[in-house]
């Protein structure tokens, strides 16, 4: 495994990469890997080709100080990581060389970003949507590699990939979660063992609505947003925003449809925000 | 020369095209072809590869809908215009292909595109990045070929290429004039005779400038504005702005920085709106 700090040393290993004709896959992270990053690169090795990740800790989409210092890094672990799973190169720049002095761009994906996610953490969409369009523009993969974990991220990059008529194909994969059924998140590690335990309100949240739409019939999105923050209302836990949305546009449903709809949650547990989400 | 007007096709005569290992210049147009077009074209086959030109009148850089009605258009003269000048594709997209229902994204480039046009024309620059951005994405050339009439435009799309790290070379061609040294543009087919003749201040301020510049030593910006301001106080023509900038951040200057300074002209001249510039 190749370790890669400048933009063009990580552009010509690339372009080396490319000319093999096979997939090129690159799996984009802010580095603290947990089991769903490993997922996320299993995948990407499963294409057949070559896998390219990166580990960039982006401040254009920290809307708050506090919570881009506060994000957990270990980097010694990481690329250890990465060179078990047999990632081809593994890209960590600095915060100089993905944005020097004087740089000016963003990318905005209109009313998909000031929702939800965006409506919390005002600017998030623009930071992300501008530093995945850079570093596709340097790997130039054939593949992107995303996690559904980060729902409505997932479907602003489809929509950007589209709009900019980006040659490259977006895998998702799913969520994957701890034994008691926490969704893996590098945010995790600061939670207290009360806040963890806590935490799985969420899940069981989600599990819930599940069980009403499948077992119950029950397709009415107030009534389901209702047994949410039921399912929520508990010490530690401060639900953000829960939402039945069309899972293209992420309009909200007034009734759940199947196969095309997403409930998203996010609360803050203790200090810690989490997001989770289900497709029906 | 292939008339191309679907992105998919586009995309897979540009992947041809680029397979031969040789350069690939894009020159995007707005169409209504002159000399200063065809001057681009001859600029972008002397790189020694194949050359692509688009032609699309862009909505989302327009900020008036009656400007973008009385844009010029003549298809067929454009077409036999490239076809003559030895184009390999020719690129003539709908709008609807541009921008398809549900079209989102947007680009820009910060402080360098709310000055002068887009003070004066709110918006547009977004419309230009984005949608240079999305031509690049599809074509993928190797050399990006862009006149310096627009001279503003010229800063943006390096900057933004840069922000991005987009792998093309910008290539910048100087402004062709008609043989009374009016800059040609698509819009001089607006003009009444009257107002051509009084459109000719615009170009006769910018000699006026070099001459005190380079005779008389003057580089203050004040006094040189002043000389503008008399040089354009003309019937049928309207000053917008003058500017005395650095090459490379736009700001004004107070005095002329010789070898990176352009002087920036924007005039009505009756209902037209015409730009202008020249470097020191």
């Amino acid at each position: 495994m190749e370790l890669i700090q400048q933009i063009g040393k990580m552009r010509a290993k690339a372009r080396a990469l490319q000319s093999t004709g096979k997939p090129l896959a690159f799996v984009p992270t802010m580095g603290a890997l947990h089991k769903g990053h490993l997922r996320l690169i299993e995948r990407a090795k499963g294409l057949g080709g070559s896998v390219v990740v990166s580990s960039f800790v982006n401040p254009m989409q920290f809307t708050n100080e506090q919570d881009l210092k506060n994000y957990p890094r270990d980097p010694a672990k990481d690329e250890k990581a990465c060179r078990d799973a047999g990632v081809d190169a593994y890209f960590v720049p600095s915060v100089e060389e993905i944005y020097p002095q004087g740089f000016l761009t963003s990318v905005n994906v209109g009313y998909l970003s000031t929702k939800y996610e965006g409506a919390s953490r005002p600017g998030h969409f623009r930071g992300v949507c501008t530093v995945v369009l850079k570093l596709l523009n340097i790997v130039r993969p054939t593949h992107l590699v995303l996690g559904l974990k980060d729902a409505q991220q997932f479907t602003i990059i489809q929509h950007m990939l589209d709009d900019l008529s980006m040659d490259v194909e977006l895998v998702g994969v799913p969520t994957v979660r701890d034994a008691d059924g926490l969704a893996l998140s590098s945010r995790n590690a600061l939670l207290t063992k009360d806040q963890r335990a806590a935490a799985l309100c969420i899940q069981r949240a989600l599990k819930r609505v599940h069980f009403l739409v499948k077992k119950q019939g029950i397709l009415h999105s107030g009534e389901l947003l209702q047994a949410i923050r039921s399912a929520t209302n508990t010490e530690h836990v401060t639900l953000d925003y829960a939402a039945i949305v069309n899972r293209t546009t992420l309009e909200p449903l007034d009734h759940v449809m199947r196969g095309g709809t997403y409930i998203l949650i996010a609360a803050k547990v203790g200090d810690v925000r989490l997001i989770d989400n289900t497709r029906i």
